[in-house]
């Protein structure tokens, strides 16, 4: 039996109850931990931790690694509820003509954006594909993400979306970390169909959603509700029909304009609503009374330079925020984690606790992983983070832009190993 | 004799000639560069560069390291102009508090701010300030920064100023990468001299500066001209004292308001101007016919959510813009350099070109040292950037957040090497 333990760290943050399965509001600012405290890791498994005062030492060392994490925290592994990792290649070129003054229009009008990543993506092979999606997650990992949510989106006919849950579905086999897939057809209206878009929503629910369902190749449905892409309407026919084959809903919504998304989102029972830069009181009152897990994603606000999020508002409507990275090609080049932290502290105005509830627990639930991630609980995947030596929690989002990870653990096994500077 | 050779790269940015000591307005966004390049350092000079077609080979393997920099690029190390990375505890306490909502003025009234790492810092012993500062600069030079320059103005008496120059004088002894010194004591005015502001300016100008000068401690000095601080009279009258005994100015001007400040140290030549979150038209005009070099700080308004500086205004008047990280605990707790070209790209609107020019050639100039550093040309330190694989040089400040170096190299001398994920 492969056994880690990890003894003397300064503390253990995030040992949530079993029971806790997400934070809500204010219980958000409270981050349960355990000073000076000691994990055990068996076959993967958080089997057991405490205070060391309460070690019971080590009467058996067959197979047994230790790591002594004194003045070290322990922290769920980031959980990363939002990405569009599987791309055929970075839109740096788009990048540098916006800062020339280009507008997204101009940029659209000449093939850029969704569907300049579509028309690349068609032609590049599985292999591929697969291949510089595996490195771009190898340094997410190293940054500290143990689960994280990838969607397709940039296929847009039946064969392309395939091949990305395909790619998906190899990263799952490849990679230690937890994936979840997440059939997003419905990302931008294909070229193909611009005279027909109710044929291209009839081909994602009377094919795309039966076929995936059926392979097992996605484990949600998303749809983009905005101006210019998808409709209230649109999103309610995919949401049923994902319901009717087992996938539940987590959607693009309220990113620029707000137009009913999210109260057609709760009402379809949609696990998470995503994006919420633009929320007005209708948006928040439909979110309240649901149990639909509202998902931030700082990075992009900050790289488009659109509004934040209103995190404050939603937890203190009492709703359970979640974190994300939104990981892609044109809003967000960047799948860190810890940045997003730094961002829901400085921009989101959230508190250093109720950021890593938001990026550890909520956003493992955002993702239907609340039993298995997201705390360091008995029961779980012993997936967590041993960062260097910091003076306390509050000093990781504090100090932005450097690195604080000494060791990452995936399923009790190290992925990241601490590296003398 | 140590020699390295560095073949094959993608290409080697930045390959300015020798008489090219920074680069002004418009053409900040052209950065010279070599195509499928080698470089050759002996004892950390660079003695010869070129295109691969051009290359001679290897007689002579004594001594000689080689690096293939296939599908990377080489680039000037970061020079970094402003910062204040000697200080004795970092203050996220105060963090916490600004996010649950306590003013600045909340903050230094129960004595926070400058004031409280003035007092942290007058208790705290030379070799703990020391080892403390070593261990941020190792961090800086992970990141690629070769040259740093580090203000005193956390001490605030004699002695204290004092001794943290003495701490940045045992920092340029004990690393590699190049430091330079600034007399900061008009950072605040000390508790003991609130009734007698005359009494610290003259302590400064008659004791402080002649001192630091004759025990050649410093190489600039500094003044945080701003309301609550220093007046833009009291700024002259330092300036003065200070080029009197040989030291420059580089100057905290327009962080909040526009007082004047830029006229008055243009007017005393000084070296920079820094900050300049809040410029009007006439502090534009004071710097336009100037060779004080404007110095923005893109870290410091991200986390304390100020205004960017004008950067393209500044450009647009033919200035040879420069950046640098303002690494200090209160306002900028990072001294990331690489997260200061996404910023420049991202907030500031500079084109990736203009951001390199600013992060090297430029801000080598911000600190007075364009002839040894700053760019690949023939005669300067060896001091140098090799990235990982990426596609464009566009490519480093869009995939933000993302740790593009493989290999920082100081004066011909590694100080990380690459590193397999």
């Amino acid at each position: 039996m492969a056994r880690l333990l990890i003894k003397n760290a300064k503390a253990l943050l995030g040992t949530h109850s079993t029971g806790t399965l997400r934070v809500k509001g204010a219980a958000m600012a409270e981050l349960p931990q355990v000073e000076d405290g000691w994990l055990l890791a068996e076959d993967g498994v958080i089997t057991d931790l405490g205070p060391m005062s309460t070690w019971p030492g080590i009467t058996d060392w067959n197979g047994l690694e230790v790591i002594d994490a004194t003045d070290r925290f322990v922290l769920p592994g980031w959980c990363d509820p939002h990405t569009h990792t599987v791309f055929a290649a970075p839109r740096e070129e788009e990048f540098v003509d916006k800062i020339k003054g280009m507008s997204y229009q101009d940029i659209a009008a000449r093939g850029g954006g969704i569907l300049n990543s579509a028309r690349k993506l068609r032609d590049m092979d599985e292999d591929s594909l697969f291949a510089s999606a595996k490195e771009r997650l190898k340094v997410m990992m190293h940054q500290g993400t143990v689960a994280v949510e990838i969607k397709s989106g940039y296929g847009l006919t039946l064969d392309s979306e395939l091949k990305m849950l395909r790619v998906v579905k190899r990263l799952k086999e490849a990679l230690p970390l937890q994936i979840k897939a997440t059939l997003l057809a419905a990302h931008a209206l294909p070229p193909e169909f611009a005279d027909d878009r109710d044929g291209y929503i009839r081909l994602i629910t009377d094919t795309l959603i039966p076929q995936v369902a059926a392979e097992g190749l996605a484990d949600f449905v998303d749809v983009f509700c905005e101006t210019n892409y998808f409709t209230v309407a649109e999103l309610e026919r995919i949401l049923v029909a994902g319901a009717k084959h087992g996938l539940p809903g987590k959607v693009h919504v309220n990113q620029f304009t707000s137009l009913g998304g999210i109260a057609a989102a709760v009402k379809q029972g949609a696990l998470s609503v995503d994006h919420l830069e633009v929320m007005e009181p209708t948006d928040l009152e439909a979110l309240q009374a649901s149990e639909t897990i509202p998902t931030l994603l700082p990075s992009c606000s900050f790289f488009l330079r659109i509004p934040y999020a209103p995190a404050r508002a939603l937890m203190d409507r009492g709703l359970a925020v979640a974190l994300a990275t939104d990981h892609n090609p044109g809003s967000t080049p960047s799948g860190n984690m810890n940045l997003v932290l730094s961002l829901a502290c400085i921009q989101l105005r959230m508190l250093p606790e109720e950021a890593v509830n938001a990026t550890t627990l909520n956003s493992a639930a955002a993702m239907g992983m609340q039993s298995e991630l997201g705390s360091l609980t008995v029961g779980k995947r012993a997936s967590f983070i041993i960062t260097r030596p910091v003076p306390s929690l509050a000093y990781l989002p504090y100090a932005f832009g450097t690195d604080h990870i000494d060791t990452v653990i995936i399923d009790g096994r190290p992925v990241r190993s601490g590296e003398a500077l």
